[in-house]
């Protein structure tokens, strides 16, 4: 059981904590044989320094760890250096008999082309690896620090949607719902930026899904679509009214502090089939089957097969996960991004480990009625896995 | 002078404005001797295709297009092609017999570099060159069926401002005044996501800063800063009450159709000093100052040494575009993303052309009062500049 006591302040990041996560990516490190690491993503500089800056953690396999920074100007530490430019980097390391590393590990999957060769020649002799991998293996299992911040941010998450019910009235439109919704999530305190890995994915705050719309393919690849209210968002609503007989799923990502609490839930416009209900317990039954197999040592694409084998039995399966684009997993990592390790897909042979935070999302979709099925965030124990959003999860009348 | 009627529908982008925008890369690209051009990222997606999706356009000098899509699978036509890996364009090149192009256009300053070494490993024996400077300058000219969008986001844009004194309450902090003015923006078709150049810039739907918050530098190159809500997203308001005495101000990105509108108003809370509206006046002189300067072939580092040179007889120049960390831009060229081409800011040459789009923000940070100035958003016409965004530009009283 996890027992972890949030950090007194959101902004209070302790100095242990951030040597427990440099440390973790140095024993990658050490293991790989890298000497140093050019941190600068956003996100990684986050879970690094605890901060965002425009500026560069040069990231020590020994220890001896320095931050350059061009962008604020007002912090100051031991290790902070501020910098114009990028090669400056490479000047302190000679005035300061900082021996050149043999072995460089850039964000090679973050990093545009242009800056990676910029940074890279800095170290014309060294090896250059990809950090990418090693630094997000380091992340997928989190501190009992971000584990409470999870934590916080699931008990916000569910505050926003208890009180879905309330902003809802006949005649609504998905859109409407869902900037309603939003202003919920908000008010309890959410950030609203939502973190994708990767270039090519994008949504807004979430998506709020109803009727035929979640049958519509998307660009994304999200568990679920949705036409979207423009060319140039093509996910999520499309101004579709809410409508008597159908179903609405929201799915609106919980980031309250940098960590990305994800939930989805579905809602009912008046009297629904018989079907809707029958589905959307599939969805629950995987839920529970998943929940109860996932420990530390399962293996992701066996909780995957398990889910798609209960998903066959049920009948259900040119409904799951999509209609006319099926999404090829039934969950995913979460952290400062939507989309971590471990991925709960075919062919990820990764095993679960105690401080993995993932979400499981079984979810059909019903020609004519809507979106199904649930989603909740859940953290791998010592012995097991425990749900971190608690919140009512039949499909709840509006 | 301008005079455009925008599409009938915001989707129904029309082959002839595709093809336009298309020509416009293909004319830099016979100046660059350049064969074919791979583009996938997002936003040059939606320039050139008129949506995104997940693919890849073979863009080629002769004009034989080719759209390869991964996702979504429900897009079909002449020349789009379904494909699983980016592999299969150089297959079916070779199977279609069309040459091997002697020199490909990648998006190296937006594709992270494992993504740009593998596509440009279909290309062995061509030259990589950097195609994104030139997609730049191509979307730098907005075709009139862009400028028709971009009154149209204007026009929405000014409709939410309008209605932001009805949503202010007395003791409400920035944090909740913001809340209620994106609230605003998405009930008039904010699309919310705010698309960024680079992978280091990041910000929710804007800002709204008020009192010494806006003093606060941020990692990020925006005019101004915020301390923010959290470290995780430092930029923006903090959570301070709207005090009397000091001012407030509202940047809000107007994205209502892909085109990113920008527009800042300032607001008080009580009485404020005469200082605070002489240094607006200044602001708004400046703007009037570049607006009757900035035409066809007038240089951006010319109107900003012009801008500057007023500032200082002003007095002003300790608090100009921030306090604690200045910034080095007074105004910005906006379209698919709030950061294009030109910016109006020294060292930068470039000659303003009719069909660029720029928001121009003289702005100024009083200590202990709040920042004032003005942001708008101008097309450059044949003979002038055009204001898109009408709207009060007084300090307005909340």
């Amino acid at each position: 059981m996890y027992s972890f006591t949030a950090p007194k302040s959101k902004g209070q990041m302790l100095a242990t904590e951030l040597k427990i996560r440099r440390n973790k990516i140095r024993v990658l490190m050490q293991q790989k044989k890298i000497d140093a690491a050019i941190i600068t993503c956003n996100v990684n500089l986050l879970y690094t320094c605890g901060q965002i800056v425009s500026g560069y953690l040069y990231l020590s396999v020994d220890g001896a760890d320095h931050l350059f920074i061009k962008r604020p100007n007002n912090l100051m530490g031991e290790s902070i250096h501020p910098i114009r430019k990028v090669e400056q980097i490479k000047t302190f390391l000679d005035q300061n008999n900082i021996p050149t590393p043999q072995s460089v590990m850039l964000e090679a999957e973050e990093l545009p082309y242009t800056e990676y060769m910029r940074i890279a020649a800095l170290f014309p002799t060294a090896d250059i690896v990809n950090g990418t991998p090693l630094i997000h293996e380091a992340r997928s299992i989190k501190t009992p620090i971000e584990i409470g911040l999870f934590q916080e941010a699931a008990a916000a998450h569910v505050r926003a949607y208890q009180q879905i019910p309330s902003i809802y009235h006949r005649g609504m439109t998905d859109r409407a719902f869902s900037i309603e919704i939003e202003h919920l999530m908000r008010l309890e305190g959410s950030l609203g930026i939502f973190r994708i890995f990767g270039r090519s994915m994008e949504i807004f705050m979430g998506s709020v899904l109803t009727g035929d719309n979640a049958t519509q393919p998307s660009p994304y690849d999200f568990a679920l679509g949705g036409q979207g209210a423009d060319p140039s968002l093509p996910v999520g609503f499309n101004g579709s009214k809410l409508k008597e007989g159908q179903t609405v799923m929201v799915d609106i990502g919980g980031n309250f502090n940098g960590y990305i609490c994800d939930m989805s839930r579905v809602f009912s416009i008046g009297k629904i089939k018989e079907e809707a209900y029958a589905a959307h317990q599939v969805c629950l039954a995987v839920q529970d089957k998943i929940a109860a197999l996932a420990k530390p040592g399962a293996i992701c694409q066996e909780l995957y097969h398990t889910a798609i084998e209960m998903v066959k039995k049920s009948g259900f399966t040119a409904y799951f996960m999509g209609m006319e684009q099926q999404a090829k997993f039934i969950g995913h990592g979460i952290g400062l991004e939507i989309n971590e390790s471990p991925v709960i897909a075919p062919r990820i042979t990764t095993e679960l480990q105690p401080g993995m935070v993932f979400a499981l999302e079984p979810k059909i979709v019903l020609p004519q009625i809507g979106p199904v099925g649930i989603e909740n965030s859940w953290v791998v124990t010592n012995t097991g896995v425990e749900k971190l959003t608690h919140c009512e999860e039949s499909i709840l009348p509006l």
